[in-house]
């Protein structure tokens, strides 16, 4: 290596590590299984960033956090990237990403309960600055529903109409949701956490959730089926509609968010109709979606 | 090693390994790139098997078939176990698996055209016997295409006509396709392929496309989403449906293929109602599906 | 579908479910977040199996699971089955496949512990015989550990010992282990469970981990590093001797399994010095397992 | 949506679609197997993005390709963004981004010739910005190599020379390659490519094979197997090293790239002794690249 240049490494670390996480949610100890990936930069006069502090930091908080719980994945995530610019002390940022999956019971239409799976994500991240680094943290969720295609309903409509010839029951279709294609539909949700700006990611999954065309269930007997249909077809919404129901939703629900915080919503549909994938996307501040529109624009 | 006990191994072999492979198709050369897992046993006497002869024999095969083509990603597999046998001479067995993207044009309701992606799949055994391997190879194809469900279509019809109320409307409602949870399917079928009784894999991906509620598309106007969506609800089908309108076709394509012809036939719906996926799956031989239902059973 | 030939399918199911599961190990409750594939048959008459009972069966067990735990993966999935043949009468057989990530506490070199994570596995299957049917249950574990090449590693001597021309060297390079190439391996053994016949997945894992060149660990300090690399190097193994390797202690420490329990072991290598992988199978059962070479061949 | 708030979307597209592509490299046409991710940013005032616009797009230039083909991947998605802009006139911005496998010709140690598979990455962006757009596009390579840790050599060399209490040994292994950990590791480099500064593919695929340890090859004999494994420990490389060699080596190559031209250099290594990989990364720009140490930092 001796006649290399010597250059700055924006992150080394590592990925793809998998452990048990306990966390204390709504009084209660859970454990989680978290899957996380984490890096520091490095400066270009040292050869090698030292890995296994990465592991040393994360079997530290791990064992603290049985006798001592964060309170969330996002927690952890920021005790981790503090703790990591301390063990690497010739770092200026670490970064933390973390995701598990986690269970809600959820009802059906009959009032079937049923546990469901959801994605929870955090992600911290610390600046060194001064003696106190800087953290910045966000909790995610992920979830996964239906969206049924607002177009596809109208031409399918028009289509039926003119097939059957029939004026009267061209008039009673438009009352009543028509076909179209329907589909497994996920959407991410992350969300900027501020000291004295609690949110919590059961919240969220509820937000995204009723964000969609409808929830999916695990279990749906012959009567759940049509009616979550139907409330789907009631309800139909593309990717984008999706998107910026979340965004409406969270503006109403955490609308005191600094303006600051960073948020990012996603919706990636597995269209039913096509071999690819339908996705929307809005990376932005709670400051810029405060923006009303046509201003923002 | 040398304490232990000696076994023989059933499978011993390379996977994953990406070539590009010239094949001939109605005439013309087209180069498919393949993704390959071969494998030959070992007996117990031997402690390892020259798998560098495996690469070997793919190098040679896809060096000939640039002026020598097979015919088929099948035809090719079979020329490479027979080949894995010669290399490995205290081999009993040699197997490989192949598949690799496809492409095909396809027209949408409005005549527009596509090149739509598929999947060949191919799988050949040979089996040591006396001077002459006996080489057995399938031929298979997997398509991407949408299922619209049946049962939720007669629960949401209910639903709609007890809502409003409207006996006419009901009626009317009976004789049109109504709502229904749709989403992507993903069909294989797998049909070993003898001598003197050729199977075409463009065949098999009509005959699985035709077997589907409906064909997915890439570019879809919006007129034809409407009429795709129209023709998937006029064709609801189960997973069930699917494998068994496969097999129903095939009897009739291909009746004459001999009894012990083994035959797979899949379909996998990516439920957008649920977060799993729904499945259904028929392996057999051509003689036990010649036996007329209610025999069968 | 009317005019549609009726087949018999050989699997209708589910995939892909998530949930969380309580089973008792060692005395305690543990919680496994398991992932499920489950299948029933279906007769020829019938159209569509009833996949919601399904979910049904898992989400009571899973509940019944809270008060009541199996003490296994692999009994959770035998009670699975027999649940499913109670719920479809119209089947002949059940299946489950069950997974789950896993974490016990490992020592490196140095006496660091670390929570490492492995998979347990699990699979059942009832058949419908009489009034009680007949159920077969696998416990499966699969390890990620090293390998060494033994080959490489005596190429490798034979080019230091011919680039150096140094007798003594060459002579004193025989006696230390050299280099080779060495690499992440994916190790699973699946072994059937019978009345009477208790098999333990953490000795299945320590058994598994003892076959492979080295363990893998996530936290290894720089002297750790070396002993590890120093322990897989004393021990090359090819990924068909990590296979023997398992089946050997599997007859040391399980000797007493009927004949025919069945038995997969399976070893695949991430090769370091190609983009493809190296893979050695032996599906056997234990009365084959016992006949001792050279007859088995 | 009637009384929902308007946000701008930064991303709404569709991902996962393949194409064949027709590109010509080195006076040769040669079909690429792409899969595509395309996006436009989508004004608050707008429901919805035209999707089916994106697929009109890919279709239209996948076909004039077949006459006219691009010389590049990254010369594709150029015009792809350009064309998405025109397609989509209240977008402010469009993307690309694109894979393929792709095959070159590599000799291993004997002179043993085999195809060897790498990903060919693309990425475009169009701003609009008058008439005329402004577009950045990066050629992008991936290839998996080894790396062997030079941690772990020196460590295990301390360890086999204290095991032996043989002093001239110590001192003969100091000069010979010592046993270490090998793996397999993916490394990656995206160059941004502007007017008048052309970057070729094939050259950047050389450049990150001549950065890792060792390349990897599909066919090894015994004797090359030893061969690459000693070059592999004569060359020891952490994935720090292994960024750093790509970036230094790009800068003697490409060292007439603008100042502003992006460059990202990762390298991903599935480490043997781990079940997590070890990753470095940088992005930055060549104006930065060139800053001389100790002035970057």
């Amino acid at each position: 290596m001796e006649s290399e240049a010597k250059f700055r490494l924006s992150r080394v670390g590592i990925t793809g590590v998998k452990k048990p996480l306990v966390v204390r949610r709504g009084g209660m100890a859970t454990t989680l299984h978290i899957l996380l990936d984490l890096y520091v930069d490095l400066p270009a006069a040292q050869r090698g960033s030292h890995l296994s502090r990465n592991a040393e930091a994360i079997n530290a908080l791990i064992e603290e956090a049985v006798h001592n719980p964060s309170d969330s994945l996002e927690g952890f995530a920021a005790r981790l990237v503090r703790d990591l610019l301390v063990r690497h002390p010739y770092a200026k940022v670490a970064e933390v990403h973390a995701s598990a999956d986690y269970f809600l019971e959820r009802k059906n239409a009959s009032g079937g309960r049923s546990l469901e799976p959801f994605k929870l994500l955090a992600r911290a991240e610390a600046t060194r600055n001064g003696k106190k680094p800087k953290v910045r943290k966000m909790v995610g969720v992920q979830v996964v529903g239906m969206t049924a295609c607002p177009c596809a309903m109208e031409t399918a409509r028009e289509l039926i109409a003119k097939e059957r010839k029939d004026k009267k029951l061209a008039k009673a279709l438009e009352s009543i949701p028509t076909i179209t294609h329907n589909q497994r539909n996920t959407a991410t949700l992350l969300v900027e956490v501020q000291e004295g700006h609690p949110v919590e990611a059961d919240e969220l999954i509820e937000l995204v959730e009723g964000s969609l065309s409808a929830p999916t269930f695990g279990l749906l007997k012959r009567g759940d089926e049509g009616a979550l249909v139907l409330a789907a077809h009631k309800n139909p919404k593309f990717v984008e509609d999706v998107v910026r129901t979340i965004l409406t939703k969270l503006l109403k629900r955490y609308g005191d968010l600094p303006d600051d915080a960073h948020i990012t919503a996603r919706s990636e549909s597995d269209e039913s109709i096509h071999r690819h994938n339908a996705v929307a996307e809005r990376a932005t501040t709670m400051g810029e979606l405060r923006i009303p529109y046509p201003s923002e624009d």
